[in-house]
C-alpha cells in the first residue's frame, strides 16, 4: 500500500470560494495531506451550500433552510482541520509574492500561499433596466437571495415575474406556481430552456401553460415600474405584468476580475486553464464556473457552470498540487443537465443542434418516442429522445429527452456513452437492467441504436419535421396510421392507406406517387419505418417521418392546429 | 442510399419458437427483405407473448390478459406478412433434406427451409418430487401458466407456496403478497436470489419479511402430499407448509434434444453457436436461452436466460442469414437483471464474487450507500451499491445494486460502462444528469469511481466485513462515528472516538493499538475513510471498513444483534 504523499514540507493552500469546485478541492487536499495548511476564502456569509436546492427552497418543498447549509465552518474544522473563512472576500492578488488581499469586516488583510485555487463562481447576470434596483427583484445565487424570495412568498405576494427561462427560471417559476403564485415567464429566445432542442421544448411549453404559467417568449424586459403595492414589469411589445415579486434569472458571468488585473490570463472573463487546472502563473489553479471548458464533443471554448464538472475539477487539482505525478487531467465536459417541469423531467447531454451547426461539425438526428417500461405493465408512459449522430462514424454526439418518467436514466446511460466514445450501433449491445416496472426488453437507448445503425448502412431513410414544406411541394406524403389516428388530424394531401394493408395497396402508392418521392409517416416512426421498406422494396424513393405526427405536431407548435387537417380524408383512387 | 440487400432469390427462413429471440429474428428478415418467406414455428398457444409480465398477471397488477398478447398471428401477418404457426412443436429435423418434421392437432407435416433459426428457448424445470403433479402445482413460463395460477387466485386460494427464490419466484411470491396471499418461498440455497451478494440480499430477506411472506432458505422441498381441500408442502427439514396453490420457479433447461439428436452440436444442452448465432450445421442458426453464450467478463459458457440479449442476437441473425457481409457479432451478455421486491429494487449486471471466484478472476469490492438524490431534497434514500473491480487494471467487472429509487438508472450505467471497457477511475469522469430531484452533484457511481481510484493507488485500504474475526482477533477497531450512533450497535472491543474529534486523540488510537494494525469503521465507510487518511499519516497500518456498519449488519444478518454490543461503551483511558 504505497502512499503516493510527498509530506517533506507543510504547504499552505489557499482557496478563493467556498461551494462545489472549491470546497472539493479543500476537501480532496485535506484527505491527501494532514500536515498541510488549508485555508478557505469565501465572499459570502455560507460556504458549501446546496445552490441547487434554492429554488425549492424559494418553493417551499425544501422547508428548512439549514438544509441547505450543507457543512458550516465549524463542521469543516471538525471533519476535515479546514480553516474556512466567510466573509472574505479577496480584492487583490500579488502572483509574484505569493499573497491576495483579503477585505472583511474589519478590513484588510494579506495572506500568503504556496498553492492558490480560484473558484470564484460565477455571478448572476443583472440587465442593466430601469427599475431593476427595485426591492421588489432579486437574483437567486445565494441562501440569502433565497431565503429574501421565500420571506416574499410567506409574507402574501401572490404574483411573481421570473426574467429567463433557463434551468434556474424554470425551476423557480414552477416552484412559485406550485405554491399557487400566478408566475409570468419572460424569455428572450422564442422557446423555454433555449438549450432544449425546439420539438422538446413544445412539451416544456405545454407543461407551463399545463401549469397555470404564462409564458412570454421571444421578449425582452424593457424596464420594472417600482409602485406602492407591486411592481409592473414593462416588456419590450408594451405589455405589462404586475408583480409581487421578480426573480432575474438571465444567465451568469465569471466572477474574474481581480485575478485578471493581476495577470491570470482569461478569455472573456473566463479564466483559462490546462488540463490540470493551471492558470497561466505557476502556483495558481481555477476551477468550475470562472473557468474555460472546451467541449468533450465540439470542442468549443466556454464557461461550464454545473456542479459536477466543478467538483470533479477541484479534487482533481488537490491532485495536482499535492501529487503532480499521479493527477489525471480534468476531463473535457459533456455538459449534462436536467430539469424537473411540474410532472415532467427534461434533460440534456452533450451537444444540440445550434451546438454542433455553430462547430461546422455534420450531424443526422434521431427521435424516438419509447416507453420508459414495459407497455402492458401500468403506468407505461412515452420517453421523448433525441440523439444526434455523426453520418459517418456514428458516433453520438449529443442526446436530450423529456417525459413522466424515466429520463434521467436514459441521458445518464448515454452520458455514459458518449464519455466512453461509443457509436451509435453499439447502443444496441447494451444489456440494460429489464423487467416490467422497469424497462422494456429493447430499451428507448437500444432501438435508438438499431435506428441509428439503420440509418447509417441505409436500410432506413428519414425525412424530418423541418423539412415538411419541401414534403408538401415536392413528394407525395404515405400516411401509415389507423383510420381513428388518421381522423385526428394528418397532412393536406396525404395518401392515406394503414401499415397494415400498405403491401396490397402498394399500386396505389404508386399511381399517387406518380414518379415523386414518397414521404411516409405514422405516429412515432416505427410502422413508417417498415412501411418505408416495403415502399423502398417495390422500387420508389422512400423515407420515414423522423419521431412521426408526436415530433411534426412538437415541431409545429400552435401552428400544428392549423396546418393539420380534421375533417377531409383523401380516399385513394 | 444504398440497399445492401440481395434480393437475387427468395428465401425460406424457418424460425423455430415465437417469443422474443425467434420473434425478433423473423421481424428482422422482414424489414430486410419483402420477398422472404419467412415461417415461425411455435408449440405453444401464444407467440410473442409477454412472458416477463406473467407474474404481474398472476398478482392483478396487469389485469387483462389479453395485454399480455403482445402480438398475435394475425397482427404478425398485417404488420410484417409473417407466417406464424401456434400448436407446431417440431419434433424431428434433416439437416441434410433441410427440412423440419412438426407434429401439429392435425398429424405430421414437413417444411423445408433456406435457413432454419432455432429459438425454442428453455422450459420450466420440474424437480421430480412426489406428488408434484398435483392440479394446485404449477410452473410460470407461458400464458396459460399464467392464467391458471390467477384462476387459483380469484378462485380463493389463501395459501401459495414458492418453490425457488430465484428472480421469477420473488416476482411471484411478491405479486401473491400483494393479493393478500400468505406466501411462503422455499429456496435451497442460503439467501433470496443467489446470484445477489449475500450482504445485499440481506436486504431483500429483510423486505420480503416486512412484506409478510415467510421465507424458508437452505431448505429443499422434499414432496408434495396433495389433499382434498390443500396440499401440503413437505420440506426436507421434515416441515410442512399448507398450499393452495404451489409456484414452481426452480429454474429452466434448455429444450433442445430433437435438435442434438439431428446433429446440431450442444453442451450440456446448450446449443453451440459462433459470434453469428451460427450452430455447427450450415443453414442453422440458434438463439435465446437455448444457446450457449461467453460473459463477457468471466469467459464462462452458459446459457443466458435473458430477453434483452435474446432479442438482439434474433436480429442479428437476421443480418447474418440476409446480409451476411455486413452483419455486426452478437455481443458477449454481460448479464443485467433487476426484480422489484416490495418496496425495493435488486438489480446486478456483469459478474459476482463467486462467478469471479469460479473463474480465477482477481477482484476488489467496493461497497457504497449513497443517496439516489440530494440528502436535503425530500425522499432521499441510500441506494446500496456494490462493485468488484480488477485490483490492477481497475476494469469494471460487475455491479449490484438494491434501494427504494435509481437502483435501476445506477445499473444500468454501469452496464455500459462494462460495455465500454472502462475502468473505475473514468467514472469519476462520467456528466450524469444533475438536479435535486434527481441525482446528486457527486452521483454514487460518480463516488464508487472516487473510491475506486483511492483503492487502486493505495489513497484507500479497505477491510471487509468478510474479515470480521481476523479484526477482532489481532487488530484494534476504531470506530468513529457519533456517540449516538455508537451507542445503536458496536463491535465488542472497538475503540470509540468520533471522527471529529480524531486528530487531536490520535495518541489514544496509538496507545490501544499498541503496534496492532488499526481498523476504522463507520456508518457507511465516509468518515472512516477521512479517519484512515488520519490514521495512516499518523504513522500506524489501517484501513476503512468498506459499506461501514450498514454492510456489516447486512452481512451478519440475524446474527449482527448477537454480535453487536448496544451497552457496554468502552471509554478510552
Amino acid at each position: 500500500m504505497p502512499d503516493l504523499l510527498d509530506t517533506t514540507q507543510p504547504k499552505t493552500i489557499v482557496v478563493v470560494g467556498g461551494v462545489a469546485g472549491g470546497m472539493s478541492c479543500a476537501a480532496r487536499a485535506r484527505r491527501l495531506d494532514e500536515s498541510a495548511n488549508i485555508i478557505v476564502l469565501e465572499r459570502g456569509e455560507h460556504v458549501s451550500f446546496a445552490n441547487c436546492g434554492l429554488p425549492y427552497f424559494v418553493g417551499g418543498e425544501i422547508e428548512d433552510p439549514a438544509a441547505l447549509l450543507v457543512q458550516t465552518p465549524a463542521s469543516l474544522h471538525a471533519a476535515l482541520a479546514l480553516d474556512v473563512r466567510p466573509g472574505h472576500d479577496v480584492v487583490g492578488l500579488d502572483a509574484s509574492q505569493k499573497t491576495v488581499t483579503v477585505q472583511t469586516a474589519d478590513g484588510q488583510q494579506s495572506i500568503g500561499f504556496d498553492a492558490l485555487v480560484l473558484s470564484p463562481g460565477a455571478a448572476a447576470f443583472v440587465p442593466p433596466l430601469p427599475g431593476i434596483d427595485s426591492p421588489r427583484v432579486r437574483t437567486l445565487r445565494t441562501v440569502n437571495d433565497a431565503t429574501d424570495l421565500r420571506d416574499m412568498v410567506t409574507g402574501g405576494a401572490r404574483r411573481a415575474v421570473v426574467l429567463g427561462a433557463g434551468f434556474i427560471g424554470i425551476e423557480a417559476a414552477e416552484a412559485l406556481a406550485a405554491q399557487n403564485l400566478e408566475v409570468t415567464v419572460v424569455e428572450l429566445a422564442p422557446q423555454p430552456l433555449p438549450p432544449m432542442e425546439p420539438e422538446l421544448a413544445w412539451l416544456i411549453t405545454e407543461e407551463l401553460r399545463q401549469l397555470g404559467i404564462d409564458l412570454r417568449v421571444g421578449v425582452a424586459a424593457a424596464s420594472i415600474e417600482p409602485g406602492i403595492d407591486s411592481d409592473s414589469v414593462v416588456l419590450a411589445d408594451g405589455s405589462r405584468v404586475d408583480a409581487d415579486m421578480v426573480v432575474v434569472s438571465v444567465g451568469v458571468r465569471p466572477d474574474t476580475s481581480v485575478f485578471e488585473q493581476a495577470g491570470v490570463a482569461c478569455e472573456r472573463g473566463a479564466i483559462i486553464v490546462d488540463s490540470h487546472g493551471r492558470t497561466n502563473v505557476p502556483g495558481i489553479w481555477a476551477v468550475g464556473d470562472a473557468t474555460l471548458s472546451v467541449d468533450k464533443v465540439t470542442g468549443a471554448r466556454r464557461p461550464v457552470a454545473l456542479a459536477g464538472p466543478a467538483n470533479r475539477a477541484g479534487r482533481l487539482v488537490a491532485d495536482d498540487i499535492l501529487r503532480p505525478d499521479h493527477a489525471r487531467e480534468i476531463p473535457q465536459p459533456v455538459g449534462t443537465a436536467i430539469v424537473r417541469v411540474g410532472s415532467l423531467a427534461a434533460a440534456l447531454t452533450g451537444a444540440n443542434r445550434r451546438a454542433l451547426v455553430d462547430a461546422g461539425v455534420a450531424f443526422r438526428t434521431l427521435h424516438l418516442h419509447a416507453n420508459q417500461h414495459a407497455g402492458y405493465f401500468p403506468g407505461a408512459a412515452q420517453v421523448h429522445l433525441i440523439v444526434h449522430i455523426a453520418p459517418e462514424s456514428g458516433l453520438i454526439l449529443g442526446a436530450q429527452a423529456v417525459g413522466l418518467e424515466g429520463v434521467d436514466k436514459r441521458i445518464d446511460v448515454l452520458a455514459t456513452a458518449i464519455r466512453a466514445g461509443m457509436t451509435v450501433d453499439e447502443l444496441i449491445d447494451l444489456d440494460l437492467a429489464y423487467s416490467p416496472p422497469y424497462g422494456q426488453a429493447k430499451d428507448a437507448v437500444n432501438l435508438t441504436g438499431m435506428v441509428g445503425e439503420n440509418v447509417l448502412n441505409g436500410t432506413l431513410a428519414l425525412w424530418y419535421a423541418d423539412d415538411l414544406t419541401e414534403a408538401l411541394d415536392s413528394a407525395l406524403v404515405l400516411d401509415v396510421r389507423r383510420a381513428d389516428e388518421w381522423v385526428t388530424g394528418h397532412l393536406p394531401g396525404a395518401l392515406h392507406i394503414p401499415h397494415t394493408e400498405l403491401r396490397e395497396r402498394i399500386d396505389e402508392v404508386r399511381e399517387h406517387a406518380a414518379g415523386r418521392p414518397v414521404r411516409v409517416m405514422c405516429a412515432s416512426g416505427v410502422r413508417s419505418a417498415i412501411a418505408h421498406r416495403v415502399v423502398t422494396q417495390a422500387g420508389m424513393e422512400s423515407a420515414s417521418l423522423s419521431g412521426g405526427i408526436l415530433t411534426l405536431r412538437a415541431t409545429l407548435g400552435d401552428r400544428a392546429s392549423e396546418l393539420l387537417e380534421t375533417e377531409a380524408v383523401l380516399q385513394p383512387v
